[in-house]
């Protein structure tokens, strides 16, 4: 349930943003049918008239244990992110993370290097204030 | 439940094999005191006069969403893995898995590639027959 609530704010906020859904879910079908990332989006970037494509896997980490939902997590990414080099290279794939667990659980050691050396892209996101707090690209 | 057993079975087989079991869990304390990693162990390669060391996670894959359970051991095995580098980076991580789960799951595409993409070491298991089928470095 918790997972769905932040589904559907990560979603609005996106919209938002002026980025239009084309996937919810995006299914790694040709790969592994049961590979699914949360959402998929577009966005016209004016500048380089060309439409960015990302992906975005949700998570809410209200689990007992933040260890054994992030190891969950790290895995989901790097597997979506070799499905995607595979089915549809130029698609961005990014880790959505409430700001309360980034800043409680982010900067520590062990998950600090888990980000950088896998370079796991997040958007950072705000359920209180609605808001998308950061991009880290 | 059927983790424990898992985690015996191997423990056993390894020592049958010769390793002597130096810690069990092996936990990165200096780096994320929740990172536990099923086993450590040792052995002395004669004919390099040399301890050869390892650290094993042993998957049972028992749970109803091989998916689940297929990208928590990877994330396990990477953010494990990014510790052993950092505390001892001359220790091997393993994953052990059950030569039933192998035929079934690991031929599929999608995690093939993430096992050959990830370069996941294996150790495959038969809890049946009391046996370590292969190891694949």
């Amino acid at each position: 349930m918790a997972r769905d609530i932040n589904h559907q704010i990560v979603k609005a906020l996106l919209i938002q943003e002026g980025w239009e859904i084309t996937h919810d879910p995006y299914i790694l079908e040709d790969l592994n049918p049961d590979w699914e990332i949360d959402l998929g989006a577009e966005k016209m970037i004016a500048a380089e008239k060309e439409r960015e494509k990302i992906a975005v896997e949700i998570k809410g980490f209200r689990e007992a244990s933040f260890a054994y939902e992030f190891h969950g997590a790290v895995g989901q990414y790097i597997n979506y992110r070799i499905g995607l080099e595979t089915v549809e290279p130029e698609r961005v794939l990014i880790l959505a993370v409430p700001i309360e667990v980034y800043e409680t659980h982010f900067l520590r050691q062990g998950v600090r290097l888990s980000v950088e050396k896998n370079q796991i892209k997040l958007l950072i996101y705000n359920s209180s204030t609605k808001k998308i707090e950061k991009w880290m690209l």
